[in-house]
C-alpha cells in the first residue's frame, strides 16, 4: 500500500484528474504554445487585505515535479491515457516562468499573486497543487495577522495543531504564522522544519495524574523552573492560590514564569488571579490565556483591560474559522500569444500578463493599480520573476525571515482602518489602469464575435 | 533542509511540544503506570450525528512511532531535554491497548470513540497527532454525509481538493468522503492511496485556449468519448446547444455523457439545458452541476426540481465551511486504577473506562447508553479492542469497504429524524448508566476533599 502521506515523489499525483486528462488532450492536439495564468481571490468577504503566503513551497513543487515509476503505473491502470503519453509524463519536468507577489506582502481581490507562464499543459497541470498551497497558506496569514493585531504587544502562540485539518495545515501554518508575526508554536515539527520557537505548558491530564495539584506543580517546575503552570484543572483561583504558596516555599529558587488560564471567564479570572499573585509580590509571574480564542475574543478581552500577557490560540484560528477559506481561482489569462477571458456569470477574469502597482503617499499605501505587464505606472511594482525557465530567480530564493520583514513593513503602511476586524470603510481601492480597461474591452469583443454567430 | 511534508518518519515529532515535557517529567517522576485517555466529542453543533473516522490512521501511527536520529538530534538542540530520556525516547515504543468505536460507526456527543489504555507518558505523548487525524477525518465524513444525503439517489463526486487545508487534508478526506458515500473524487492520489474511482471533467482553461468553444468540445470528445463538456465558459444554453449541434453531426459516435453547468442560476439552467437536449433527443445526455455547492444548495436545487444527475461538491464540504472544526478532547480517565476527571468551567468529562450501548426497536437506533466497561447493559456495545500491546487486533486490521459498510449499516438504523440538515427534534438520546454517574459522584466528592483542604 502506498503511503498515505503527501510528499515531493508523489505531488504530481495531487492534482485533480481533469489536469492529466486536459493535459493529454493539448499533447495529441500539439497545442503546447505558451500560456499565461493568474492566480488571484476573487472576493476578500471578512478580511480588509491578506497576506501573501505559499510562495516557496509551489517553487519547491515546480522545481521538483516528477512523475515516479509509481505513478505511471497507476496512471496507466485508469485506462485513459496513452503509452505515448505516460512516456512523455515520464519526462515531463516544470520548464516555465513565474512571477509573484513577495510572501508577507498585504494583497486585495483580483490582484495576481502569482503567474505562470509556460507551456500551456505545464501550467495547467500545477493548478490544483498550487491553489491548493497558496489558497491555505495565505488564508492562515491572513487569520492570523487579525489575532497579532487584536493581541498588540502581547504575544500570540499557535496552539492550533491539534484540530486543524490534517497534518499538513498544521505543518505549513507554522510558516505562515511565523510571516503573520505569531511569536512560537506548540508545533514540534514546525519548529524542527521551519526553524521557529517552541513554546508549550502542561495539560490538564498531568494536573489530574498527580494525587494533589500542588505535587504536579512542584515536579513540573523542578524540571522547568521558568515554566507556566496550568492553574484550572479543578479551581482556578485555587490553583493561583496554590502557586503563591509554593513561591512562598520556594524563595529563591522560585523562577516560574506564568500561569495559564483555560476556562471559564478569562477576563475576570485574570483579574483576580493578577490580584493574587500583586499581593503575593509575585508581579513579575505573568498570565497566560487560552481557550476558545479568536482575534474578537482577544479584542473583548484586552478592551475590558484583562491583565493577560499572552495569548494560546488554537482551533478557530488553526481552522480560521470565520472563513474557512479563501475564493482564490487560477485562470487562463493568454493563450499563444491573444489574451484570454471567461465570461461565466460572476467568473469573469483579467486577460493578458499583469502587474500591480501600489502607490504610496508619506509612506503609506493609497491605493494600487492593476496594469497590463508592460505599462509602466506610478508606485512599487509587486509581481517580480521568481522562476525562470523552471529555475529559481534570486527574487525565488528568499527567505522566510525575509517574506516575515515583508510583512511587518507592508503592514506598517497600510491605512490604519484596515486593521480593524471588521469591514474598512472606505475599503483599499484597487483600481484597473487604462491599458487594462481597454485591452479587456477587446477581448470581449472579440469573444461576442466568436461565439454568438451560428 | 528537513521535508515540509508530514511523513511516518518525522509523525513522533508531530505534536505539541508539552507532550514531551510532560513525557520527560513522568519519566523523571518514575510515573508509569496505566493511564485511560479517551477521544470524544464536547458538542455536535451543527450535526445530528457524527460519522466515526480516521482510526485506521491513528492506529497505522501507532505501530510505526519511533524517534529518529534526525528527530532526537532537533530535540536535543532545544535544551530541555536530558541525554537519558533522549536515549529513552530512542527506544520509545508504543505498547497500549486501543479500543474505538468501528469507522463508519453514527456516534454523538460525549461518547468515547476512542479510548487508549497505555502507561501515562505514552498514552499523553500521542495525543495532538490522534486528536489531529480523527477530528479532521471524522469532521469530513460528517460533513460528507449530509451532502451524500441531500443529493437523495444522486452521485456526489469530491472536487475539493483544490481550497482544502492542505496536502493531507485534501488526500485523507477521500478516504472519509468514501465512508459517507461520497462516488468519486478528482483527486487522483486520493484514488491511488486509497483505491478509489476518479473522475474528472474539463476546465474553463481548456475552452478558452482553444479558437472556437467547439473545437474544444470537439478535440476533448475524441480522446474522451464519454466524457463530460463543460458549457459554461462564455453562454451556458449556446454551450448547450454547441453540444447538440456536435451530436448531430456525429450521429452515432457520439457518446458524450453528460454536460457540466458551473455558474449562474443553476436550477434554471439546468431545466432550459434538459430541454435543449432532450428537445434534440439526447435525453441520455445527463447533467452534471458543480459552483459553490453544500448541502443546503443541493437540497435547494432539488427542491425545485432542477433535472440535475450529479453534482461535484468542493470547497464548501472540503472545508467543512458551516463547522469547520469538531469540538473534540483527548482527555484523562483515568491513572493507576483511579478514575479521574476535571472540573474545568464547561469541560468535564467522564471518568473510569467506558462502553457505549446502542439501543435497537424494530432495527432502528432508540437510544445509546455511556456505561462503565464492566457494565454488560442492553444494547450493542459500540466499542471494541483494535489494538493490544502496540498490535493491531483482527478488528483493528477492518478495510475501508467495511468502514463504508458500516456506515450504510449505521445510517439506515438512525431514527428518520437525524438525516435532517437542520437540528433534530428531540436530539438522539444519549444517557449515562447507573454505574458511569455513581462513579462521577465518587470522583467528584474524592476530588472535592483533595483539593478544598489548606
Amino acid at each position: 500500500m502506498p503511503t498515505t502521506w503527501v510528499n515531493d515523489d508523489n505531488a504530481a499525483l495531487f492534482t485533480d484528474l481533469y489536469e492529466l486528462t486536459m493535459l493529454q488532450a493539448y499533447f495529441r492536439e500539439g497545442m503546447d504554445e505558451e500560456a499565461v495564468f493568474d492566480l488571484f481571490v476573487r472576493r476578500m468577504k471578512r478580511r480588509n487585505f491578506l497576506l501573501a503566503c505559499g510562495l516557496d513551497t509551489v517553487l519547491h513543487y515546480l522545481e521538483t515535479l516528477r512523475f515516479t515509476p509509481e505513478a505511471l503505473d497507476y496512471l496507466g491502470t485508469l485506462g485513459l491515457f496513452g503509452d505515448d503519453f505516460l512516456e512523455y509524463l515520464a519526462g515531463f519536468r516544470f520548464t516555465g516562468d513565474v512571477y509573484a507577489v513577495r510572501e508577507g506582502t498585504p494583497v486585495f481581490a483580483n490582484e495576481p499573486l502569482l503567474e505562470v507562464v509556460a507551456p500551456i499543459g505545464q501550467a495547467q497541470l500545477i493548478e490544483t497543487f498550487v491553489l491548493n498551497q497558496i489558497t491555505f497558506q495565505t488564508g492562515a496569514a491572513s487569520k492570523a495577522v487579525r489575532v497579532v493585531r487584536a493581541a498588540g504587544d502581547r504575544a500570540v502562540v499557535d496552539f492550533g495543531m491539534r484540530r486543524m485539518h490534517g497534518g499538513d495545515a498544521a505543518l505549513k501554518a507554522v510558516r505562515a504564522y511565523h510571516v503573520a508575526g505569531v511569536k512560537a508554536t506548540s508545533n514540534v515539527l514546525g519548529g524542527h522544519v521551519f526553524g521557529m520557537p517552541v513554546t508549550g505548558t502542561m495539560a490538564h491530564s498531568y494536573v489530574e495524574a498527580h494525587d494533589h495539584e500542588t505535587d504536579a506543580f512542584r515536579a513540573f517546575a523542578e524540571l522547568y523552573p521558568e515554566t507556566t503552570l496550568l492553574v484550572d484543572t479543578y479551581d482556578t483561583l485555587e490553583g493561583v492560590r496554590k502557586v503563591v504558596r509554593m513561591a512562598r516555599e520556594m524563595g529563591e529558587a522560585f523562577r516560574v514564569r506564568a500561569i495559564r488560564l483555560d476556562s471559564g471567564d478569562l477576563a475576570a479570572l485574570a483579574r483576580e488571579a493578577r490580584k493574587i499573585l500583586d499581593d503575593a509580590g509575585l508581579e513579575r509571574v505573568r498570565i497566560f490565556a487560552s481557550s476558545s480564542l479568536d482575534e474578537y475574543a482577544v479584542a473583548e478581552l484586552l478592551a475590558k483591560g484583562a491583565p493577560i500577557d499572552g495569548f494560546g490560540v488554537g482551533t478557530r484560528m488553526g481552522t480560521m474559522a470565520d472563513q474557512p477559506y479563501l475564493d482564490t481561482a487560477y485562470k487562463l489569462a493568454g493563450y499563444a500569444g491573444r489574451p484570454r477571458m471567461k465570461l461565466a456569470a460572476g467568473k469573469v477574469n483579467l486577460p493578458g500578463r499583469k502587474q500591480v502597482f501600489r502607490c504610496f503617499e508619506d509612506g503609506r499605501a493609497v491605493r494600487d493599480v492593476i496594469a497590463r505587464a508592460d505599462e509602466d505606472l506610478d508606485g512599487t511594482p509587486l509581481l517580480e520573476c521568481v522562476m525562470r525557465g523552471g529555475v529559481r530567480t534570486e527574487a525565488g530564493r528568499r527567505t522566510l525571515a525575509d517574506a516575515r520583514a515583508q510583512a511587518e513593513a507592508g503592514l506598517v503602511a497600510l491605512p490604519e482602518r484596515l486593521h480593524a476586524l471588521d469591514a474598512a470603510e472606505p475599503p483599499y481601492p484597487v483600481d484597473l489602469s487604462e491599458g487594462l480597461r481597454r485591452r479587456i474591452e477587446e477581448v470581449r469583443q472579440a469573444l461576442a464575435a466568436e461565439t454568438h454567430p451560428a
